[in-house]
């Protein structure tokens, strides 16, 4: 069983009908409506419940997903610290979308994660740059959402351990849309479509590999404690 | 079942008397006793066969593992081409000790794959540098062994996805033991102990290693052929 | 002094009609035209004179440019073990367009350096990844080439150390089409731009692209050969 | 004229005899005293003035250098703040010993960087493992340290874009050295020889390194501004 946990600021969906009606139970709730099942247990928790966001909470959390834009500022530094700690000690970490500009997205890549943007509703195709990857699989030459907002290159993060994804926006931009890192022990995925306003999480391709992901994502191993460890001279012995 | 083959020029096993005592039935034989289990199946072919490394065993094969050394240069370089594209169509490749020099890994790596060495029976210690890494599972700080040839930097190789292990001799010199890469569709660890006269693959940590390695490069995917395809202008259906 | 070898296969010049009257004085003399200046010599070599490549050639070559596609199969495989063990010891070589599929490069990678493709005559966007690498100096968002060959992902080449350009085509496509590797001592850039019927290398950001690349690429430092060496134990002398 | 910034919290030399005898100017003075040439203008701060550590000041510095132990958490996080948002606009930066638990390190890794570590003043050798690599210019096969405090692998960080030195220390252990990165602009260089109690900033391959260091990551390029900004809908131009 893989315990997943959804964190959606929920704001968007708060404040605008038009959004209301695209994700009537949130994003959180149409991001649970297709991961839940045999294998994957889903917990939710919004901006308004951050603070369960505990070191108790993420050491039962395998994979976090984490959707958030006008709230971020809002997120406590020590969640977005715990986060960090959580998938440096082995927890998997999926950002979607406007959480390229999350608290622990950016304290996990270091840089600034800017790209640039605008919002003309271009159609966009993700291109699948590396077929055999993992969460890639099941996905045809691309993805296409009819409408989307343009991401665009250049976009601060450290080179990747793979470029998964590329998206090609109707206006000509183009982004690097799925994006894999290792860090400590944890394993970080990015992916670049869903905003708020169009239905892009109901878009089977999509869902696909938000679920390669999460399998992907999941530890190999787990650490107790990060730690920097005063140690014996070596034996023979591999302690 | 994963299907591993396992490579071994079998040479020095023929031409002395000291290597046949430490591996009787050779390398391959003692690969193949402490890999062979309910999940792996073993075949094992020699420099005498070489040539029985056809596409049709490697597009049955998951994983090959490489050990050769005096006879590199017999190896026909279209074996070599061949194990080269099986691992871009997605088999895992395990490279050991001398196999650093063998013409498949050259092809693969791109690089002279050249290093330093000395043969004077140092303990080594191959130390783990990313304990989180499904490879290094069950392994303590470091693997010990009595008595091993010494290589040493600079390994021309290129940088490497993962460093999981170093290691570090009597002597003093250091080596990166333990390295992760992705080539096409296929994954590749070389892994530096093994030298012939000494019993080093009896070692259960280095068993360990081996064993772990074979789980990891095990294909996610299989590619049917290489190949540049001419394609027609994409539409909205991810054909 | 820069040191420049360029290498043209020139056998669309001689074939085609179109080609020669876009390139009269063919690719390599296109490219000599804008890179000769008071810090860099050219050389030119062509794959009539391909065998002028000589190690003593290389061995005073800074940096090799190489344009090839329907003669790739008819540069030696000898040369091209030379161009590939001259980068490894420090020379800098910058592949263009389709020497994507050209031996030294594949040697280079050890992949096999495929690409999806179509010949529309689109117009495409080389969008600036990394606008701060020095190779991209000089350049705005992006270039534009009015008509282009179409080249597509999956590009099957190791991740590079930097994705300095991605191009995006009239029709959709994206590709990675500027890219940096280290090899050995060896500095790599991979630029795609060029196709021979279009008169891409006379475009100013592509001549400035191209230059950079020069300068970035030329070696820090030469290693008079390449071995494998036995070395004795160390003391506490560096030697 | 490259500006060098010397951070030094300089509190060991305030406390310790021992410390103040190996460097009765400071760390910072020591460092000073070698890389202050024609080409290099340094200036330095400690942590009594850590917040002279202006947007102001890192403007104008090309390459910071950073010492730091027992008072990482007396650096205001403003400051760190700063520093990582002038390495992501082009900074170079070099962080020394156990500079590795910096705010600022920390903040451009992402990671832990924990490391173990025990204080017996081993001997240690420092290995090329680059030796092609510009930071290793004039080093022979290793640097030798009769006295360092070990440190020892797993380090948490990030695989580096170059591992150019391996240490090895008399008790075995074994560490990555000397680690090469990029982050947004700047590159960032980790060098692990220099504890307070030893002379380790006189040896002369040690002030090659650390000058090479700054030679390898003053600026290519300095961006004004890191920002995300808005853009239109691109047309032919490149704007």
């Amino acid at each position: 069983m893989i315990n997943v946990l959804i964190y959606n600021e929920n704001l968007h969906e708060q404040h605008s009908e038009k959004v209301r009606s695209v994700y009537p139970q949130g994003i959180h709730g149409c991001l649970r409506s297709f991961l839940e099942s045999d294998d994957i247990c889903v917990k939710t928790v919004t901006l308004d419940s951050v603070n369960d966001i505990t070191d108790e909470l993420l050491d039962k959390t395998d994979v976090i997903i984490w959707w958030g834009h006008m709230g971020h500022a809002q997120v406590p530094d020590e969640v977005a610290a715990r986060v960090q700690a959580a998938v440096l000690k082995g927890m998997g970490a999926i950002f979607l979308h406007s959480g390229h500009h999350s608290k622990p997205f950016r304290l996990l890549m270091g840089t600034s994660c800017n790209l640039s943007w605008r919002e003309d509703g271009d159609f966009e195709r993700v291109w699948v740059a590396k077929p055999t990857h993992p969460i890639a699989k099941g996905v045809k030459r691309y993805i296409f959402s009819e409408h989307e907002e343009t991401y665009a290159e250049p976009f601060d993060v450290p080179e990747p351990d793979v470029t998964v994804f590329i998206g090609g926006f109707e206006g000509g931009e183009v982004f690097r849309s799925g994006l894999c890192y290792r860090r400590g022990a944890g394993k970080i995925f990015y992916f670049q479509p869903g905003h708020e306003t169009f239905p892009i999480y109901y878009n089977p391709d999509v869902q696909t590999v938000i679920k390669n992901a999460v399998y992907w994502a999941k530890p190999d191993c787990r650490l107790e404690k990060l730690d920097a460890p005063q140690v014996k001279k070596p034996g023979k012995d591999g302690e």
